[in-house]
């Protein structure tokens, strides 16, 4: 409670946090859309999407209710992404995929540096910490290609998942450390937001078996 | 305790309930049956269209373990609908499909309505109770599909969650508005149980995004 | 506390525990490297194949954060085994067929008898206890075959949940007849693995239903 302030640490968190939420959103419906979805379908992809790697984190580190869940504001954002996709279709594709793959780089980064630093505030060890960053960056997108029927991307290309590992890495470690929180996730983000645009940049991949 | 009263309000509505439970179950196992699972896979399928959708509920408004855990009834009657599609399918394929469809209408406007008081009583905000409404309806159906490697039919085709997220909001505005909680579920079953049967009735589909 | 006592009963439970869950990484691991996943897909699909199903449970019967999650060495030891596939596959392709499917089998029965064992303590009704017994044992490769985009083969061919559904009904017999914990759990994990083991010696398969 208290007079609003934009200044403060945690309305820059929600704020930037809704801004990811909002991105998200927007990629789960235009991904619904490519595969034929109604109305209805992209709703659900654009909440799923933007709200379910939070969401399954939430369940397994035990806060019960999940914030998407709890905290309406977050709902709402995600299925303001949706109907805007829906009614703007034209126009949002007409968002440069490079300005697209930014802002999915920042959401990521987010994310998985909230992520992590909830699961250690509940008490994870530094190894599920790690996990729950990534969990919490990569797991909606996950949901989202299931629900597509198709093998999440995540587990087959692209440097997605481990750029959040990367942060998620920093923010435990800089925590174990003693340092600053808001230093470790500021730091662990912006990690995870240069290896994911390097990845993206130098087209990397990461290996697969030897002998596949 | 007590008598056991078959006019007693919550007796109606377990029996309801448990109707609603072996119809969905019903479907499940017939989508198993048509994919060439077997009796196993039949009996899966059965227990996780009729309960899977209250099961994600539960386990996002923190009501654990779960009903579909905790009531022995419940799976129990999901079963026996798999058991009896195992052992009689040619009879329960030769049940008229308007009289499936109007049994199944009846299950999603009493699974809607339910999830939705439930998820109020659990003190989830509007928005999220109507979410619960249509995920206690239309979830156990979308387990089923990703369980068959499709896409889940909820999401392009036909109106079905549409329906139960109507009755959903009756419901919660109903209660908003001080309404007897048995009068707002009853209003809003019939509201989704018409929404259903019209859409099946005038072949309804919800409209796709613009520029697909 | 106290002592590290190799022959103590929890000792042993534990390592055969860390056994059945490289077992079963190892699998998930190859499974996905036979997708064409890369190596962070490997080590999702090792935890997932590994510690879903267990997971799944822990969810279900209110344990929570679930094991997996609590217990840093079950995530540890899915990772290595993952780890292994992706570092080792040709020599770990060349274990004979046989060899996988006995480990396989010791880690269902294991899993199938602490997951119902499990249930029974937090309460469980008997019908659900028996369940929860096939969800450890069966869920993570159902988890796996979803995540593959593929119908669950758990779901269609083979005896195999159904082996876990006996070693669990044995448990859940045993103790409600007072028979000691340990005697009804080794009982019941010898009757999972001799199914299971006579299911594959003899190409079982379960029946379909009438008329597919």
């Amino acid at each position: 409670v208290g007079r609003f302030n934009l200044y403060h640490p945690d309305t820059l968190l929600l704020i930037v946090d809704l801004i990811g939420t909002s991105v998200f959103a927007v990629e789960g419906a235009l991904a619904g859309m490519n595969a034929g979805l109604d109305v209805f379908g992209l709703l659900v992809l654009s909440f799923v999407t933007a709200l379910g790697g939070g969401t399954i984190r939430d369940l397994l580190i035990g806060a019960v209710p999940p914030n998407s869940i709890r905290d309406w504001r977050y709902g709402t954002t995600a299925f303001a992404g949706g109907l805007a996709v829906f009614a703007f279709a034209p126009v949002i594709q007409r968002v440069p995929g490079q300005l697209m793959i930014t802002l999915d780089a920042a959401g990521l980064a987010l994310f998985a540096v909230a992520g992590t630093a909830k699961a250690l505030e509940f008490g994870m060890s530094p190894l599920i910490a790690v996990m729950m960053g990534a969990v919490t960056g990569a797991g909606g997108g996950t949901i989202r290609d299931v629900l597509l029927a198709q093998i999440p991307g995540v587990l087959h290309s692209d440097v997605y998942a481990v750029a959040a590992l990367c942060g998620a890495a920093v923010v435990v470690a800089g925590i174990e450390m003693k340092a600053k929180r808001g230093l470790a996730m500021s730091v662990g983000a912006a990690v995870c937001f240069l290896v994911r645009m390097t990845a993206v940049w130098r087209h990397w991949n990461l290996p697969k078996a030897i002998g596949h």
